[in-house]
């Protein structure tokens, strides 16, 4: 079973690798581009029936910093979806 | 308008870092995970009515380095997705 991880930074954090890559962008003419935020994205593989709290458990004891982080987790087959750590 | 992108190693491109985060879980006792492989994700804003071909263009030229990595562009308001540079 597959399991989407998307860490992303609070809102008010700081992000200076988003405001590199936005400059970046901007050199090269992708005016289009008005705000950049980078983050995390991991997949894993999982056992098959892991809870979705458990997965939750690896991103507040591992994954994600939830001091200033925030993250959202997709199990295949589900489709409900919530932020967590907000 | 907002656009996220996934960007992930290849199949069969290594992943230190996965392999990392995944000893990491194990020496935690969640078990259950069995493979990880870590990317990045990117949250752009971007001028409404920008074209898809527009941000995979950025994705081209400097987000991802598509000899190792896929990336995969969502814009809001669209439901067709699909794995470019691949």
């Amino acid at each position: 079973m597959k399991a989407r991880i998307y860490i992303t930074l609070k809102t008010g954090v700081l992000d200076p690798q988003g405001k590199a890559v936005h400059h970046a962008l901007g050199a090269l003419g992708f005016e289009e581009a008005q705000d950049v935020r980078q983050g995390k994205y991991i997949e894993m593989e999982v056992a098959d029936g892991t809870p979705r709290a458990r997965v939750e458990e690896m991103c507040e004891r591992l994954l994600a910093n939830t001091v200033i982080e925030n993250y959202r987790v997709e199990l295949d087959g589900e489709t409900a979806l919530g932020d967590q750590g907000a």
